[in-house]
């Protein structure tokens, strides 16, 4: 090995994202001010370039396949990674959707008038520069771009290398949509290298430049961000999500909700993970959802009382109640209520989304008061952990943390706000 | 040096810091169910403590300001230190006032329903444990005390080394209220070391336990918080603060404001540091002003336009721009009109608090629009970057940070918000 070679490699990456930063930060101000038709002119336009530049974006795609099955890749990878015309498509109309969208910046979030005449208005203002670092999926390079844009954000990109070709391609339609609507093509940046000192000098070496960092990926992508940003991060961990099934559940709403909640899809962060079900509706309610699970072939890992239902499922060790599988597997047990279902979630959830299935109010309003999820759901499937079935229209993500943004993270979660303030002469006394 | 007892001392330390934040973590999720008056009895009830106790403050103010002055500690420290009936009295008021404000714990700050009958409503909730790091000023003690009470978190505070008698004595009343209103006393604890060590857990250490650090002090204080911390950071950085007197300003209205926004107090972190002035109205309005601003014995640092006023003018250099004086000194420069005021507030200022003085509304509205500041106000003084000016209640600091919280931080800004969603069975297609 060559030092002196890597150590010239090393300051070529830093110049280099030193200077993405540095345009990033100048086009931030810019956008910070551009108006809502503008953005989203960019964004139609953009939607345009990834239609008529399908079949590039497909050849790039294939070239990335190809490396990835070369390199033995999993199964759930390539999927993730794959492109088709249905997915470009899907690209595509997500970037008009969220050009539909309502635009935050210079909504009024507030306003009121003091006694001495102060008008103060609390005015929603984009982030600024947004990092992003994202794992397989090469939609997220059009999603994330065109949520930060409509936000008013500048935005730093940094898709995983086995996904560099895809990226690049629909990146270069994010650029032809800017262009043609007239604003400066560093809106959108994409790090244009695999290396990874890349992600280590956006997470703590360009404090200067960039206001938050967006993670999306694996635990380990997510771990390694939180550990080593010296700058905000809107983190999004793991999804252990719950349904309890209370003593006053209508049984067939119970079953539906669960059976939804862990099937519908096992892939996503709001996939039911453990069912916990009330010792007093165990002799009633018990067996019938979990068959239903088994039959549907879902594997049944269970404590004590839910082994007895049924020969099929299966012993739940600890681990099991930390476990987020995003497969087909759940784990069971019997707890005593509602305080039972609250602490159980306290203990092992990761504060992402719990549903409880009851017909007793004071129980449901116990629950969603006292679980401290970022999302808590009553009669309802953990599925709709979406900023789209919540109305918000694209999303980046669900937020776990407490800070700043929590649950589904959309355009108004990626903007700040300040106080403007109309007087007519105050000096203030004393 | 015995290095053996030094690292059982460090382990001390860590062993005393973790058990502070285990207790603060349990307690947190009681406060965070606590309802309104039981945390406003205790706030209450802690404000009287601190009058039948007054004595036994003053006597721990006593001997902390004689080491204080033992150790040769500025006059401008002393003052921040010193505690006297009137301090003590302000102390105990700001706590009844903190009990007489809304309660934002529980509030719900938006509700809509989807058209699948999901009703989802954003709850305000706390954001769990805030660590406190301030320095001299003992009444910090009970203000932030009592701004997280309200806000439903737990606090570990840790108040700067020459206040420490002082500090526990107003603790001691704090945990007094408590008590007395059936509160856990672990809800707001104060560190009882003065090892800088402790700073450190918090900051590093004790990820698993505070969800927020606000620093509150010096630009020495705030720079290492945010360089070690990491845990989210509310952080309150310097006010470089600007009026710009426009061509459009009435001069009477003007000569108020620059007067008041750099004499009322010159501490203050929404004190004006520097005063810029349309080159429109140089002949008619900058003379005035100046004078006005030497008369009253501030020194005036300006460019050659602003020096050619008034032979008392100093020559400002490059420095002077940037610099917060906190002091009666203030800078002042000639501009091209807003867009000047705009362009020099970008490059110099600190993003906290400016001021335009005009008559003219469009001219007003770019100036809100294009600062990028916390706090943008057109014809009225700086001063009132103030939560209470604001009519927010006690504040904890203003924020010139961009993510969760900016501008003045009350109680408010110290929660977070979940979803809570009703449901009548709602799953999830496709």
């Amino acid at each position: 090995m060559n030092t002196m070679k890597e150590s010239a490699g090393a300051s070529e990456i830093g110049a280099l994202m030193m200077a993405m930063g540095g345009k990033a930060l100048g086009v931030s101000q810019v956008l910070a001010l551009t108006g809502t038709p503008q953005k989203n002119a960019a964004l139609r336009a953009a939607a345009a370039a990834i239609r008529n530049r399908r079949a590039e974006i497909l050849a790039a795609n294939a070239r990335d396949l190809r490396d990835a099955r070369e390199r033995r890749l999993s199964a759930a990878l390539l999927d993730r990674l794959e492109l088709n015309a249905g997915r470009i498509e899907a690209m595509a109309g997500g970037l008009e959707e969220v050009a539909a969208l309502p635009d935050p910046v210079g909504t009024v979030a507030a306003q009121w008038t003091r006694p001495n005449g102060l008008e103060i208005s609390r005015v929603r203002v984009p982030l600024g520069v947004i990092g992003i670092i994202y794992e397989s999926r090469p939609n997220v390079t059009a999603d994330a771009g065109a949520l930060c844009l409509k936000s008013g954000n500048a935005v730093i990109l940094r898709g995983g290398s086995e996904a560099e070709r895809s990226n690049r391609a629909i990146h270069a339609c994010l650029v032809d949509g800017l262009v043609a609507a007239g604003l400066p093509p560093e809106a959108i940046q994409l790090v244009p290298t695999k290396d990874r000192q890349a992600v280590g000098y956006m997470l703590s070496g360009m404090t200067d430049f960039i206001d938050v960092i967006v993670p999306r990926g694996g635990k380990s992508l997510v771990a390694r961000v939180q550990q080593e940003a010296r700058v905000p991060v809107i983190g999004h961990l793991e999804g252990n999500c719950h349904v309890y099934v209370d003593g006053g559940a209508d049984l067939n709403m119970a079953r539906a909700i669960v059976l939804n909640a862990k099937l519908r899809r096992t892939g996503v962060c709001g996939a039911a993970e453990t069912l916990l079900v009330d010792k007093a509706c165990v002799a009633t309610h018990l067996g019938p959802i979990v068959r239903e699970l088994l039959d549907a072939g879902c594997e049944v890992r269970g404590d004590a009382a839910v082994q007895a239902v049924d020969a099929r499922v299966k012993a739940a060790t600890e681990d099991d109640w930390y476990t987020e599988y995003l497969d087909s597997v759940i784990a069971a047990r019997v707890v005593d209520g509602v305080e039972g279902a609250v602490a159980h979630i306290a203990k092992y959830g990761s504060a992402h989304t719990e549903s409880i299935v009851t017909e007793d109010k004071a129980v449901a309003e116990r629950f969603l008061s006292e679980v401290d999820s970022a999302i808590v759901l009553w009669n309802a499937s953990t599925q709709f952990a979406d900023g789209g079935e919540f109305g918000m229209g694209a999303e980046i993500g669900i937020s776990t943390d407490r800070f700043h943004a929590r649950g589904p993270v959309g355009v108004e979660q990626l903007t700040s706000y300040k106080y403007a303030v109309r007087g007519n002469g105050q000096v203030r006394a004393g």
